[in-house]
């Protein structure tokens, strides 16, 4: 039998890379190529250049959204460059389309600069609709984004740090939905402070998270000492979105987790054991997110009495993956038009994804919908609408 | 009944631009996602790391090319910016995949500064197996398009200077085998020294030409004159590839093209009149491209003596039209990965354009194939890939 390394080198051999470009209008013959180019095509020309708006009337740039990586943090792979990177950029660009009807282009670039990767996107901005960044290391990933949002008057998502942050709040509110808690009373562990763990802590306190500890590759984060900390954390700290530890004592993850009530992984595999989990109040959550290995097996997890289970992978239940979020928040951003995807509407998305499942049909192993259930991305779609439609 | 400019911003109204992208992989569970995305895209990811060529094995730059353009000369609109070019843009990657097969992605810059053009153009090429650009104004095209050759593994073509150049010359090839006449024997004036003019002196000087005379919004070029040159024009005197008026007290174009052969215009519509061509020598040939109005009207060119005349227009016989040449040229040069287009190549490729036509066939209003001729494209790419290998 062949394994998944074969089939997909085969797949991606055979079919020559994954999307291509399929033309909306007749070119049989030279009225057709009038129309569609010389000479017709001056006339849309000409109206947005007296209407620059127009072009979204006129033009793909209403439905077309660049995916734009440096090549830095891809996948689990680290710091393999543009070209390696390309493969999972055009794979982001299928699902753009498949799940949402959107129009993505893998934009590799062949610079790991913050300067350089902001203006090469603002002077390629005209041709997008939206711009999607990928796979950017942090903390470079915030400084970017930040700048782009407020460069440019199209949408900027950073997919690494919302999508993750909207299906992890949305998984949360499901999980105290099914087990009766109120966010308010949750102490949370989160381990890893990179992208994913910098937007996850800043949209949780959005949503009413008042606990949340932090612990990365320099051990527990203890806000009142001073350490190496990088931008993105500092801001999370001097927001007070990351606590105090109980005690100043506190050095390890597994006692930095006794007694809290969530564990959020979004670092490496095999980061903590059962005992840690034992150590947890009763009855836990457990999202152990890192690709491809989790921080602990899920029946380890279970077997150590954690009462909800999530993790990054398809093959086990209550997949949190991140496709669950950008199509929908993209169809509904380039929808309404909006200049920017801001904290409302990363909420009302969540909220969005998290309801579609109704009350009496969660489960311990099911608390999110799958990435497949049709209803997923105009849901979401409409609930960022909504929301642009409130702020406008 | 519609006007072609109502029907033309229905056409891109209703279609909401003029292309789409299109999965080629399955997308309908979690086995396909686990193979077109994580964890399978992993593998291709890892093999293009260790071997960075295998990205032409596993991704769609093996057929990829961008629509580079900045808006700063765009058909007869002019500097009309990147947000009023993008249908233009559109329409040329649409021709890319009717004609060649090649998904090719407009990328309209919101920079006009050749050293900004040039790094963007850098820092996004590893997504692409190739860069045309595309109504980039003159001198400035020139420049761009010399460095970026320097500068990229990939093949970087300026539409606008070569393909105009490669299907004037075949065009030209072909009236000489009609009228046997030989080209080291033409008197030619070129009238219009910007980047198509600039490209057809030097290919046209490449392919036997010795006579060519040249006149632009200054007047008469006397190269021994000096005169506000820009770079282009200033190498082509040096190269002595514009030649010596016969006379320095001729100042006007129609002074130029008494006793000439052939007028090839790549100018402004109505610049001569039909005792010009009555001027020339006996069956002159008047290519007038300028577009949309002739140089001169085609019927008052054949009134007054011309043999042969060739313009833009798809509404008038022997159309000069890049769409023969560049679908052709990406499309050999991609095939035989090659990292640059050479000269030999576009003489090839005119070759190959102007054969297609046996002598037989050939008539005063058919000396260059339809762009719906399905031999055009193969036969230019295996011209342009014929003459790759020899070079390898």
């Amino acid at each position: 039998m062949d394994t998944l390394k074969e089939k997909s080198l085969r797949l991606h051999r055979d079919k020559k890379g994954k999307f291509e470009i399929r033309s909306k209008v007749p070119l049989r013959n030279a009225d057709d190529l009038a129309l569609a180019y010389s000479p017709g095509v001056a006339e849309p020309c000409k109206v947005i250049h007296d209407t620059p708006e127009a072009i979204y009337t006129y033009t793909t740039k209403q439905n077309t959204v660049a995916v734009v990586t440096d090549g830095s943090a891809v996948l689990g792979l680290g710091n393999i460059g543009p070209k390696a990177a390309l493969p999972v950029m055009e794979g982001k660009a299928v699902l753009f389309k498949e799940f949402a009807g959107i129009d993505a282009i893998p934009v590799c670039l062949d610079t790991q600069d913050v300067d350089e990767i902001v203006e090469t996107c603002q002077r390629i901005a005209p041709t997008f609709g939206g711009i999607n960044l990928e796979d950017i290391a942090s903390p470079r990933c915030v400084e970017i984004e930040k700048r782009l949002i407020s460069l440019l008057d199209i949408p900027v998502f950073h997919d690494d740090q919302h999508g993750t942050a909207i299906v992890t709040a949305a998984a949360l509110l499901n999980a105290c939905r099914l087990t009766e808690r109120k966010m308010e009373d949750l102490k949370i562990v989160l381990a890893g402070t990179g992208a994913a763990g910098y937007a996850i802590a800043k949209l949780l306190s959005s949503i009413g998270i008042k606990s949340l500890y932090a612990f990365n590759k320099e051990g527990v984060v203890h806000p009142s000492r001073h350490s190496s900390y990088d931008a993105p954390l500092q801001e999370l700290i001097e927001k007070r979105i990351v606590a105090e530890p109980p005690s100043a004592a506190i050095e390890t993850l597994e006692e930095l987790m006794q007694g809290t009530d969530v564990f959020i992984g979004v670092s490496v595999g095999d980061l903590i054991d059962a005992d840690a989990v034992r150590g947890m109040n009763k009855d836990p959550i457990v999202f152990a997110m890192a690709n491809p290995t989790p921080e602990i097996d899920p029946a380890a997890a279970r077997d150590a009495g954690a009462k909800i289970v999530g993790t990054g992978r398809s093959d086990h239940p209550n997949q949190i993956n991140n496709v669950l979020a950008f199509p929908g928040i993209f169809k509904g951003a380039l929808s309404a038009r909006t200049k920017t995807i801001d904290e409302d509407m990363k909420i009302a998305a969540a909220r969005a994804l998290a309801y579609i499942i109704p009350d009496e049909e969660l489960r311990t192993d099911y608390i999110i919908p799958s990435p497949f259930d049709k209803r997923v991305v105009d849901r979401i779609a409409t609930a960022v609408k909504e929301c642009a439609a409130k702020h406008s």
